[in-house]
């Protein structure tokens, strides 16, 4: 049975309660994690804050659509034509069932996860057309009647009734995520917003979650896609849904924002190749971690540490001199950041240059009673340099005695997607993290969901559309929606046929 | 030599000008069309009233971004670390030169088509972290010191410069399309947004070109993916960019009022099964074209001209009973708007209902005074329907003295794309325009272009980042960039190293 969604608030976060682990996917059920508590993409607490904060006025006690561009207007013009066209037949009031599905899953898969609900309901809730918007259909159907428009500037979408599965569910091909009754005029205005929120939603949470599966468990996941994603709302939306399909973090500062998934980010290329030496560090004490003492050169205890382990027995061989540039770089936001240092090592030459340059801080930062918090690999064969920098640190752990610097984070970015995290896995590596962001944003294997929205049933006759094409007959009482779905976590709901 | 961009208004407009006519491609070069003389994607005009309706302050005369999402929080967190890095270590004023640039072209191509730089200097020209921002980042960034926030406060791009290939030309890898000087911390915050709202509009544009290129000049081509977008801005930033890429319309309304590109839509299969017969149409009446006279019963009139197409010799073999509630859904549809009569003639069955349907329907219309605009094929075999429905319509025309019906047009969609289009052009087809939606929006054959926000120089002194990948490595004084371009209309500008 699908769920009702009421627009209250209150109901609406009944409804919304869509958080789910990264474990949660369906062939990795696991024990609710902290997060199932917290349903952070629901309406309440900090976003709802944020709507407000933002201006945005709320109808029925739910906010504006997160992205201000989504307004009644973002729909296809045959919409509006249709609405005239049924206002001059006198059938814009026939109560219309329209069903929201898809008829394949993505990615060569056997699942979908259901994303996207929450921006379809606050679309509805806070439905209306205001004056200029108007004014433009005005323009763009010259040849409508005046009482036409009147009738568009009184549509709200309180005579709208939405049943959906729950947001983040699995759900499956053909079984109809949201089923939509109203009067057929105001329906057909939804079926453009309702596709475009939901689509690209479903498809990036599903394919955040395949990137779970395959990656396993134990390891983090970072969304990197923001300047590779379609478009500034891409971005955002991906950071929000990869969060929903498994993801631990996000780079996207304005997504952490507004929804309050966690942000990660330390350095890029950039950063390193801005440094010409270190003479250029001016400022170069470091207080202790405790605040019980402070070196006062802290680039000659990097500098010290950097001898230290070219004269190591086990590591002598395996580097010469390393960019000092680079080193300037690394010691530069360690000192900004010592608590959190976390070095992008591919800039020169990963072994020979990176790796121990890292070290060198890593060490320093030690003395002063602070934990570095590991490398990143963004380029050259990762499970090669991974194995080779894990090697590299379980040296500096048995030749310095430091006890789990063997264990320092790697993570691994450079256009990462399912199929090369597989191959690393084939292959074996040492990666503790990895940073997707191209190939899960854009969902490259496959970048669209194509979900559609057809009419089911009309002043309670069933209506069906055939088509030339046999696979895109859909058939709304058929059986096949009502056979259970597999056991898992999720509250997955059936469809049944009243 | 890159076209410096300064912030005033009236220089925008004059940088900005980067409207192309659909024949603007550089296989295809035309006389300038008249879109040439009207820069619809500019500052000016229409755009600038309506972000200032919108309430969007402007910097430097110059509105914000289209999407109030852009903000300056629309970034990696580690442009943030990095500036905090730069701060401390007194190197954020360090004079930086980046370079923006793609490294191959797409969808195995051979030119790219830059977009998306109008939207980058409405950002600059508005950039401020406001207040609220700011507390944010001090809660994301909490071990950094107070003075840093002041700092960040007082941030804006009044002594950033942008160079610049105009928006709209034809580019190439490894030229720089932007080259970004600045305070170092300044333009690392620039990269993430930057990027974001060049590589998917140059990516977009390029495919719309593409598909321009392989339908022809003599096609009407529309952008219909609003639903398959990837979210809300990656469907009207398609409408925008493929309208530069030189389609001739979209059925974004949200777009078209936006930017004031054409829309265009009729109606859909939903429309066609909502209606169940005849007897629905209660209001029958049809005054004529020129208002002389009245037909009171245009249903009748309807099904009269639909018992002579079936009598007609020529015909009479080619259908039985046509689906009586598409009759009713065109015949309602025709009544609603006369003189822009368009039906999608597939919910049945094209040739043995749709089509003869449509005939009827038009042919009524015509003893009105109306002129039928044509039909839309959505499924099926496109070539060999579009030819079968071409003969139907030089039948009509040969049966009942109607000149110019055999040149009705027809328009086709259903998931098509480059190849489907090459391949139907191969077949023989009879389509004058192509509705196109999922492959054109989600560059389904290429979903990411990858451009990059390299560090070239700093401080006059020349930098480059190496690579375990070598094909990653930029040269940015490389004598490649100097080879004089292709000669073609676009106003494509070298890249000139001082």
């Amino acid at each position: 049975m699908l769920t009702p969604l009421p627009f209250s608030l209150a109901a609406a976060v009944n409804c919304l309660r869509f958080s789910r682990s990264p474990q949660s996917t369906p062939t990795a059920p696991a024990q609710p994690s902290p997060r199932l508590a917290s349903p952070r993409l629901s309406l309440s607490g900090g976003r709802m804050a944020e709507a407000v904060e933002n201006g945005a006025a709320c109808g029925g006690g739910v906010p504006r659509p997160t992205n201000p561009m989504v307004t009644p207007l973002l729909t296809d013009l045959y919409q509006f034509t249709m609405a005239y066209a049924y206002w001059k037949a006198g059938k814009h009031l026939d109560r219309a069932v329209f069903d929201l599905y898809f008829r394949k899953n993505p990615f060569g898969g056997e699942f979908t996860i259901f994303g996207g609900l929450e921006e379809c309901i606050r679309l509805i809730a806070n439905f209306k057309l205001t004056e200029v918007e108007i004014r433009f259909l005005r323009s763009a159907m010259p040849t409508c009647e005046d009482d036409f428009f009147e009738y568009l500037s009184s549509i709200d979408c309180s005579d709208v009734e939405v049943y959906a599965i729950p947001e983040g569910s699995v759900v499956f091909p053909k079984v109809p995520l949201m089923r939509i009754e109203g009067p057929v005029a105001v329906i057909q205005l939804l079926e453009t917003p309702f596709l475009s929120l939901v689509n690209y939603a479903s498809l990036v949470t599903t394919n955040a979650a395949r990137h779970r599966l395959v990656a396993g468990k134990s390891k983090n996941l970072l969304e990197f896609g923001l300047r590779r994603a379609q478009g500034p709302d891409g971005g955002i939306s991906a950071s929000r849904y990869c969060y929903m399909g498994g993801f631990d973090a996000t780079s996207n500062v304005a997504a952490g924002r507004l929804f309050g998934i966690p942000i990660r980010g330390t350095h890029s290329h950039a950063f390193v190749s801005s440094f010409m030496g270190l003479d250029e560090i001016i400022d170069r004490a470091l207080a202790s971690s405790d605040g019980s003492n402070k070196c006062e050169d802290f680039v000659a205890l990097v500098e010290n540490w950097l001898a230290r382990i070219k004269d190591a027995s086990s590591l002598r061989d395996t580097f010469g001199e390393t960019n000092l540039s680079e080193l300037a770089a690394f010691t530069s936001y360690a000192l900004a950041f010592p608590n959190s240092f976390l070095a992008l090592v591919d800039t020169y030459d990963v072994m020979r240059s990176g790796v121990p340059n890292f070290c060198a801080v890593a060490l320093a930062l030690n003395d002063m009673g602070y934990k570095a918090a590991g490398i990143r690999l963004d380029s050259g064969d990762l499970a090669y340099l991974s194995i080779e920098a894990r090697k590299f640190f379980h040296e500096i752990e048995e030749e310095f005695g430091f006890v789990g610097f063997g264990k320092m984070n790697i993570t691994a970015s450079n256009d990462l997607n399912e199929e090369t995290i597989d191959a690393l896995n084939k292959q074996g590596h040492e990666v503790d993290a990895f940073g997707i962001g191209t190939y899960l944003v854009t969902c490259y294997a496959q970048a669209a969901l194509g979900c559609v929205f057809k009419l089911v049933e009309i002043n309670k006759q069933p209506r069906i559309k055939l088509s030339e094409d046999v696979t895109k007959v859909y058939m709304p009482s058929l059986p096949q929606a009502e056979v259970p779905l597999p056991i898992c976590e999720y509250e997955t709901m059936m469809h049944q046929k009243d």
